[in-house]
C-alpha cells in the first residue's frame, strides 16, 4: 500500500474477473434486491431486461471484493520487498455510480481500477483523499459498471 | 406506483428498519468485503473503527431491499384502490453515496426515502427520470448512510 504521493495516477490495473451464475444472482436478489427480473427466468424474459440479470448492487459488491483482494496483493508485495506500508483509512463514500448495461447469466465481468487524483486533507495533515475509478467490463468489451471511489490514505512522512 | 407527475416531491417516508447482527455482518463480508474489521471482533477492536462493523455495501444492500418492499406496497395500494399503475424502468445509477458513520453490531438502521426532483427524458418523451434521496439513520438519530438514487418512471398519459 503506497503513500498518497506514490500512487500511480492514471495507471489502470485489472483486479479480477467473475462469471455470474443464475444461482448466485438469485441468492443475492432474494436477500437484497427481490425484483422479478433478478429472481426468475420467465419473469425476466417478460421484463424490459429480456433475461435474468444481476442486481446492480451485486455487481458493485463483486467490485468491492476485488478491491480488497488487490489491496491484499499490494500489501504482500510491499512486505516481500521491504517497502514501507502506508496506512489506509475508511472510505467516506462513492460518487457517479453507473449501471450502464445489464449483467446477464453467464456474463464474465472483468474489473479494473485506475487512480484518478489525490487531494491533501485540510483537517488532517498526515492524510489525503484518493479518488479511484473502478469499472466492470463484460466479455463483449462493454463497460457495464463504473464508479468513483474514495479513501483516506496516509501521506509520505515529511510530505505534509 | 405513481406516474412521474404524481410523485410527492419532498415527502419523506420510512421504508423499513433492520438490526445488524455479527453473524450477518461476517457472512456478507466473507463473500464481498473481507476486510478484518468486518470479519473479526478482536481485529476490529484494533482497527480505526474500534469494533466490528458492517461493510458499507451491506448497509446499501439493505436499503435496496427496503426500496423494493416499498415499491411492492405502493403497487398493492394502487391495485387495491383501482389507481392506474405507471411503469417504472431500470435505474441508471446512484450519486453522492456516503457512508457517514460505521454501522456496528446491534445497531438498528431505519431507512427513509424522499423524492427530490423529476426531469422529463429528452430522448424518450413518455418517460422521465426521478431522483430520490435514501438515508439510513441509527438508533442514536445519526445518519449513517445517504445516497441519491435515480430511476426511469413513466409520465402521465398526455403529459409529454
Amino acid at each position: 500500500m503506497s503513500y498518497l504521493e506514490d500512487i500511480p495516477i492514471g495507471e489502470k490495473r485489472e483486479i479480477g474477473r467473475h462469471t455470474f451464475t443464475a444461482e448466485e444472482i438469485k441468492t443475492f436478489a432474494r436477500q437484497y434486491d427481490p425484483q422479478r427480473f433478478h429472481l426468475d427466468e420467465t419473469e425476466a424474459e417478460n421484463s424490459h431486461f429480456g433475461a435474468l440479470c444481476a442486481s446492480g448492487w451485486h455487481t458493485a459488491a463483486w467490485c468491492m471484493r476485488f478491491i480488497v483482494a488487490n489491496r491484499e496483493r499490494m500489501v504482500a508485495e510491499a512486505e516481500a520487498t521491504g517497502t514501507p506500508l502506508a496506512k489506509w483509512g475508511p472510505s467516506p463514500g462513492v460518487r457517479e455510480l453507473k449501471w450502464l448495461k445489464p449483467v446477464y447469466v453467464g456474463d464474465t465481468i472483468t474489473y479494473h481500477t485506475e487512480p484518478l487524483e489525490t487531494r491533501p486533507s485540510a483537517s488532517r495533515p498526515q492524510w489525503g483523499l484518493l479518488f479511484v475509478r473502478h469499472t466492470g467490463t463484460n466479455q463483449h468489451g462493454e463497460i457495464v459498471y463504473s464508479v468513483i471511489g474514495s479513501a483516506f490514505v496516509e501521506r509520505r512522512p515529511g510530505a505534509a
